[in-house]
């Protein structure tokens, strides 16, 4: 049993107005930290000291279940599609809540990882128990050291993300990220991918940090783009691929503190129903980074433009196609050009200091939001 | 080939103000339909007459994947929870516009079934061909007969649900739960369930036309309901386990043909998030008939009311726990009791009536509302 204390240079605000942005900023060295020490240059791969799962075992797997809530439960979306990518095993994602009481089944090849910022969330734990009650090699990917669900794991790795005080996860969920990143490295190195993929993939993780930190660069124009749109009572935020979970995340951000009923939707579901609720006073936020479903996404967005919808988009800053989107789209903010399997990570940050300054100007209290309780250790 | 027309009389009216509201009241016979020669006492299970896999290859099976778009996604979520409760294959469902360009790992034991009323959906096509491509038996459960969709399966199961004209899906979304029920009873039993469990689960299925024709006697007490909604602008609809899907089935029927931003969720993940959007002005739906998470669901109930939230029960009648629930909810709606697996079908009626009521006394076209088409065959 680790015991563990926050410093008081990491509890204090350090001339941020809100732990939420200041945890906002701290995302390049919370990202760096998640990484420290985890990428083997020799191996071409990634490497954890706290597993305790071996490699054999983990080379049987033939399904992986992700259970979480909230925030973190859109970081295992991202993690999905991670590990199907490139470890190409299956994977469900559960929301803790329902898995706990719903017995699907699971075969003895199957693993299960439950991601909590806290490490005391009560339904994970509740999820984490049944796991291992039905004999599943249960993992956790957490923050808080020697936290209850650390403690009963099996084995799991650390986001070391510091302290998060701000109610509404920001840091957490790009170091969740991370993590399930570096484990679809080490899970895909025992299967399909070549040690040239892995040495690749160490390269691009390894550039991660400073995309940040120019990523946060937009923080002026999203601050405008605030100011414009904060009294809209109603968004859509729509993403495909790895940004539909980013899609869900930014959504929930402006639920959380902000109270506008933002819902996100993979892009190409609207025409099955949402697109109803689109006029001229509901707001679409378009993930339309550069990648190979960019020309799906548009004509998604356009479809939503015919309708009257204000629209924000999210583009790749040098993109070509850039003066393009800028026709459709209502407003545009530019990040940096990352592969597809890491965008999740850098299109979040606009979403994020977008939420931070609609609640701002609409006087809400950013870092203890109504209703709502850092961590939920009642069921 | 099968040509195929539909008679005058299946597309009048009847009678009925709107088509929504006639295709609310054929469910007992559509699922009556939907059920009609499928059901063996000799074998204590179902048969299909042109799934055109053979039994062998369909005891194979590891893992289902479903795939489809709004209602018909909605849907097979409880397929989901269904084949996995009683057949104890793992299943994953996929929304047809992300599988179609995701490529997730699935095995040759794998099988994927698309839902479609249809049989046109673009993105539900192109999921399928994708699927044939890779070579896996590709089903479809759908309701036109001779669609596109129905031709390129491998094989599949009608609904026989009649044309459904009004936009806003209703009764083929219950003759696709009912179908998946049949198929989770066929599949079952090739495993896990024995003879006496599939002749009640028929006995139960039976019953189901019948309790549907109760369940429509809510009608006046829902449209007092309505009338005392529906000016709100935002609503949360929540259930848990098999009545998740119905929450967000719920949300989307008022989301396509009222305009009022309504979003479903699994009742216990309210609480990392949706519930700062509650205050006076936001009322949740919880779905609350008796069942083995009844107590789970009411303190979820509490922590909204707690907040001030207004809200409305769907309830079971002659519940012991009625009373109870009454001081709790602000209106409660009683639905007659069936086994749990069965609730989808009965909890949806008073939701789709309430969409359909809020809707009329918010001055919006029923069957065709805004932005919307009855099948999207374009991407």
């Amino acid at each position: 049993i680790h015991s563990f204390e926050w410093t008081n240079t990491e509890t204090d605000l350090n001339g941020y107005p809100h732990y939420m942005l200041k945890e906002i900023y701290e995302q390049p060295e919370s990202i760096e930290n998640a990484m420290r020490g985890r990428l083997s240059d020799e191996d071409a791969s990634a490497h954890f000291g706290g597993l305790n799962i071996d490699a054999q075992r983990l080379r049987r797997a033939e399904r992986i279940i992700l259970t979480a809530c909230g925030t973190s439960y859109h970081a295992g979306i991202v993690g999905e599609y991670l590990f199907e990518e490139f470890a190409r095993i299956p994977v469900e994602v559960e929301y803790a809540s329902e898995f706990r009481y719903r017995n699907p089944p699971m075969d003895q090849n199957t693993i299960v990882i439950a991601i909590t910022q806290s490490g005391e969330t009560a339904d994970t734990l509740a999820a984490l128990r049944e796991s291992k009650r039905k004999g599943h090699p249960a993992l956790a990917i957490c923050n808080v050291v020697g936290s209850t669900i650390a403690r009963e794991a099996d084995g799991g790795v650390y986001l070391h993300a510091g302290p998060e005080i701000g109610v509404a996860s920001t840091k957490a969920f790009t170091s969740q990220v991370t993590v399930l990143t570096l484990l679809a490295l080490y899970l895909g190195r025992m299967r399909h991918l070549s040690s040239l993929q892995g040495t690749r993939m160490i390269e691009e993780l390894r550039r991660i940090p400073d995309v940040i930190r120019r990523a946060l660069k937009c923080h002026d124009k999203v601050k405008q783009i605030a100011e414009k749109y904060h009294q809209y009572n109603n968004m859509l935020y729509m993403g495909r691929q790895y940004l539909f979970p980013v899609a869900l995340e930014g959504a929930l951000k402006l639920k959380e503190i902000s109270y506008i009923h933002a819902e996100g939707y993979p892009a190409a579901e609207m025409k099955h129903g949402p697109i109803a609720l689109v006029d001229k006073s509901t707001p679409s936020i378009f993930l339309v980074p550069s990648g190979s479903i960019f020309d799906k996404v548009m004509s998604n967005l356009e479809e939503v433009k015919a309708r009257g919808g204000p629209i924000i988009a999210i583009a790749t800053e040098n993109d070509p196609k850039a003066e393009y989107i800028a026709t459709k789209a209502d407003d545009v903010i530019f990040i940096p050009d990352v592969p597809e399997y890491l965008q999740p990570l850098v299109a979040v940050i606009p979403l994020q200091l977008f939420s931070y300054h609609v609640a701002l100007l609409r006087g809400c209290d950013v870092d203890k939001p109504r209703n709502l309780a850092k961590s939920v250790t009642v069921e």
